[in-house]
């Protein structure tokens, strides 16, 4: 099997590209540090003093952790001209500018698109946006959580009898954050096989999060019918969903009749498979309250782990409800060593979650752990020309940190 | 700004490429689409006389056109040699190969890793599974639900006092599929600068959605507790959701102080703002009851749209709750004709959904409508070297539809 993080920087996809990062919080942050993983030496400016807006969430550094790995920590004061020319210096030389400014900010700190091209044509320029130009929102800053409630995301979340939810992911956020990564990927694809000299793509939040209704618009579409809160109820399959057993509840997804006879046979029950109410698929979702009554008994009758041992060994899917504490003890994701320690010099380790994408002749990495702010501020500066002199007159006025 | 769908096939990224895609429902038909909408020519290959599963589905055919534009049908029995050879001859001259068939399933069609990569070594084939090769789930079919549950999402979504719940999206599904496209993307980049030849990537659906959980699962890094379930309630800001007005509820997140400021201007109580129990956020977040005592009335004094307006008027971002049928008559989503519809020959429109991203040298594309079940079978076995005799001959022993 593929693995990842083996250190053998000429497999990584992007080993090539550099990307300068202004953004913070989650979106922008999870979209370079996916391009980090892939191997793109990823430069995150953040204010001096301040630095991304999530290193104060809580817990911290726990938070800012988990969407900073790869990427080199520079520390700038964008609001004074020599700041600006640091990060135009910077991006002279970058592969990709990804940023999530608010709409003029960053053309005030000298960063538009119209300079920085200018400077840098083969650029390829990604702004992540609430609403992006020309919008009658254009000014309204986004929030994940808004943009979850206009998008529709919310309205399908949640009971039948209860009020809309919000996804516990932060999906405005994140859905964005994988468009951006799609469409500079797509970008220097394009560049590099000469299509385009430099690019400038824009990803709204909304936009992006609408796009993700996919059939959930489709069931719209064709019955002109909002898409119903259904909480843990399949509305065409039946057995399907949670099932409470003697001590904790498991999911079991029986979507088929071959499913549905795995699931008698682990049930030990050949009477509901020879019933005739529960016959067919269409049987078992018109007769789904008198199945629920006939299984609930049974199931209480057992401790999840013996539930779930019984399916699978019928070949029924089924698995427990982790929570975001238990689902590292599970025995796919220990295997898969899908949570990483990095370790950092005078600190606690990272703890991360590693990418889930497995190549076989490329890799991803984890190679740069979360750095504190300005972690990288001297290392970077001096690869780009500056001297120490020059460093520490910046940093005495408090232009870097 | 820049625009989609303007016809230039050039500026389209993934011109030159073509996928041959067999996958099925939602996963995998949502990244071959994207590669679609970026340009690629897709050929999705599906069984004689059923075709992909979510044709099926309800309602139909909106579910199917929902995911699967700019994708040409092809309708191949796959157990047969002869089927086996068109799937062949297609992956002989493809870019990209995107199966996620069970695990044995393809190489029982001969369409195996390592068959196809000794007919073109410079395949990108990309897989993806439930939960991947080598793991102790190997044989276990996943469901957009079970992955859900297993990898934590369920356990942060839904209320305090109620039980987990779904997410409305099928995110097990799009995540999964999201990274698929990055996979691909960046295996196509490494291949065209020359660091790969060819490529095989695994994407499995368990470990995708658990590198979602990013901040949530920092959560649990940095305090040992499980994320818990919030319903529309912000852990750590206030006022912040969702409030009631006299005909419906809308979201506000007022999660700074400034935007505190406007909230309170727009409510026109001057009183909160001088109020010292509401002075910083802290304090707004720790009598949090007490505040939204005081403005959950002043919201039910007058309706929503008003509300909205004068929120927006004084820079407080606010939102509707949209539902999958109401979102397409929000302003923006009219003004980005975020909603298309795809004529086709003598069928209903498709209705579909645009994709989120505005290139600006290059753009997106909604080229072919979603097809009939093999669609294109003709002009592409034709566009292969199959003649019309042998075609006939492949229809009439029904290897192909």
């Amino acid at each position: 099997m593929p693995t990842t993080g083996t250190g053998d920087e000429t497999a990584l996809p992007l080993s090539d590209i550099t990307v300068v990062d202004l953004t913070q919080v989650i979106a922008g942050p999870f979209a370079s540090m996916q391009l980090g993983d892939l191997g793109a030496t990823v430069i995150k400016l953040e204010a001096v003093g301040r630095g991304d807006r999530s290193r104060s969430l809580q817990p911290s550094p726990a938070y800012f952790d988990s969407i900073n790995r790869n990427k080199r920590s520079v520390a700038v004061d964008l609001k004074s001209e020599e700041g600006q020319e640091v990060a135009q210096t910077l991006l002279a030389d970058a592969d990709v500018f990804i940023e999530s400014t608010k709409p003029g900010r960053a053309e005030s700190y000298g960063l538009g698109y119209e300079t920085v091209s200018a400077l840098n044509p083969e650029l390829v320029y990604c702004s992540i946006s609430g609403f992006g130009r020309d919008s009658p929102y254009e000014e309204m800053p986004a929030w994940d959580m808004l943009v979850q409630g206009m998008s529709g995301i919310m309205s399908i979340t949640g009971t039948e009898d209860g009020p809309p939810l919000w996804s516990g992911l932060p999906v405005g956020d994140l859905i964005a954050g994988s468009y951006a990564v799609q469409s500079v990927l797509a970008a220097l694809y394009a560049r590099e096989n000469g299509e385009i000299d430099g690019e400038w793509v824009e990803v709204p939040m909304f936009d992006a999060a609408i796009s993700w209704l996919t059939a959930r618009a489709g069931h719209s579409f064709g019955t002109d019918e909002p898409f119903p809160r259904l909480g843990t109820r399949h509305p065409s399959i039946a057995p399907f969903g949670v099932f409470e057993c003697a001590d904790d509840s498991i999911v079991v997804p029986a979507g088929t009749d071959s499913l549905w006879n795995g699931f008698c046979r682990a049930l030990e029950a050949p009477e509901l498979l020879a019933d005739e109410r529960f016959e067919t698929l269409d049987d078992r979702v018109a007769n789904r309250e008198a199945l629920l009554a006939e299984v609930e008994p049974i199931f209480d009758s057992r401790p999840a782990a013996e539930w779930l041992e019984r399916l699978r060994d019928e070949g029924v899917p089924a698995g427990p409800i982790n929570d975001t504490r238990s689902v590292w003890d599970d025995e796919h994701v220990e295997h898969r060593q899908l949570r990483q320690s990095m370790p950092r010099e005078n600190r606690q380790d990272a703890e991360v979650v590693d990418s889930p994408v497995h190549f076989s002749e490329l890799t991803t990495t984890l190679e740069v752990p979360p750095q504190r702010l300005g972690g990288s501020t001297d290392d970077v500066l001096s690869e780009y020309g500056y001297d120490d002199d020059e460093i520490e007159r910046l940093r005495n006025d408090d232009i870097v940190e």
